[in-house]
């Protein structure tokens, strides 16, 4: 079974995901048209579970919206003791090193993981484990708030395999990890 | 008479314009056809001087090729005394605010300017003085080295005017200044 770990994630020109106060509001300075899911729909159709970290399980709880996710999402966190009673079903708690983390999710049938969330991108990056990222930039330099990409022990070679601009605006670019 | 500050830079998937050691060997991962300048001639057509920091002055210096400008280039410099012999008539000193610095360089007629060099650009981004930016993105993440931004008072909001794709793997995209 193919094991693959994507990234599908929004950035700002100066590659933040978030602005000074954690805030997304610049997402909407760009209007998307009603039904434009910018391939969010294709992509996560072609996944087995999300991976996210403890805040950004949170931060997506105290959303005031219905649970977002149709696949399992497991949480990555060694704080956190269980999953309010609420979600569970939905998400899994998982903890240890991410190649132990890897197996219990694999172990459970569940090989094409969607990876969301600043710090556990990070993580994955560090350990080279991402296979692709779909990145759409937004024309706007925020000038703070926290990075997509940090600092990383070796370079990574991606190769792109699409470039798209959703409504003259967005420049979607879809990468693939360029192995040895 | 048209006043406009420009950038044309390359960069790194994660935003940075030179690898952990300064170096630019990673710009040669792509191998980029004989004769195809990805624009530059292009826009270096439409410039009439550069503006430049003395660390990217002395660099250029110490590569071991003819001086490369076909403009006049103007030196940004509290430190340097004067320009090298060798170079008097094709670098001028310039210091002071950038505000001073540009009234200087525009009172020359040279108005249309390429602002270059990691740190001067961030100086003219945290000013506000960038009109336009021209940034060509390379698939590979580096995880360290300098970035092309940096942290700025304010968000600054582009139009994205170009997007094009070379040789399959470089993503340039054009973006001008939204103001207002």
């Amino acid at each position: 079974m193919q094991k693959k770990n994507s990234v599908y994630i929004a950035t700002s020109l100066d590659g933040r995901i978030a602005d000074r106060n954690d805030g997304i509001a610049w997402l909407d300075a760009i209007p998307i048209p009603e039904g434009e899911d910018m391939g969010y729909y294709a992509f996560t159709n072609e996944i087995d579970a999300l991976v996210m970290g403890r805040n950004t399980f949170e931060t997506v709880l105290g959303f005031d919206v219905e649970w977002p996710y149709q696949k399992p999402v497991y949480v990555l966190s060694n704080q956190l003791k269980e999953i309010p009673e609420s979600h569970q079903g939905k998400a899994f708690l998982v903890n240890g090193t991410l190649t132990e983390v890897l197996e219990q999710i694999h172990s459970q049938g569940h090989t094409r993981l969607y990876i969301d969330g600043g710090s556990t991108i990070q993580s994955f990056l560090k350990e080279d484990l991402i296979d692709e990222m779909i990145i759409t930039t937004f024309p706007i330099v925020l000038g703070g708030g926290p990075s997509l990409f940090g600092e990383f022990p070796k370079e990574l070679q991606f190769e792109l395999v699409e470039s798209k601009v959703f409504f003259g605006q967005l420049v979607q670019n879809h990468f693939v990890r360029k192995r040895g």
